[in-house]
């Protein structure tokens, strides 16, 4: 993961790489105290076995297509296809063809 | 702004609408307790004059020509271009050519 996170107001290009994609080329592309977001980057066949974030999620394919799979349900995600998973639901992710994708974490913290 | 919201794991598409954009479309795609998901659609010459977000944003051009004015300074965002702008960060925009923009609120929540 790359380590140059974006400031506020400045911009951040999250149009599609183009192929041929590595996940070499997955970028954490900012980070607050209470926001992260990544781009995620799968070629064709990788998979990010089932796991959970402590905080809500958003997931926006940005080229390619994945499958996610959460609650207990499989979604085709392709570019312009988002989907939000609440804290804490476990998920998992699967290339189908070169992807990348555009994940977005709310920093957990507890209620005062 | 229509009231149906998505469910966790449900797929939302944030593909272009492709013109003609009417603000009336504008949309809250997603409100959970900490994260509310919107798509604006700016017809060309529509403006959003200086306000600011109680909780970091992102705004993410998803089609057309937007002008955001932010930490005085100036940016012209096309399709695959993201923002963040921190909390409380005052900023305006002004669609150049018919414009939608998803934006990504973090519901700020005091620190424990």
């Amino acid at each position: 993961m790359a380590t140059k996170h974006a400031s506020s107001g400045e911009l951040i290009d999250v149009r599609p790489l183009g192929a041929p994609l590595d996940d070499s080329q997955s970028t954490t592309l900012l980070r607050d105290a209470q926001l992260k977001i990544m781009r995620f980057v799968m070629p064709a066949g990788k998979e990010l076995p089932d796991h959970a974030v402590d905080g809500p999620i958003t997931m926006q394919c940005l080229e390619g297509v994945i499958e996610v799979t959460a609650h207990s349900s499989s979604k085709t995600m392709r570019a312009g296809d988002l989907m939000y998973l609440a804290s804490n639901v476990p998920h998992s992710l699967r290339a189908t063809k070169d992807a990348s994708v555009l994940v977005t974490i709310v920093v957990e913290r507890p209620a005062s």
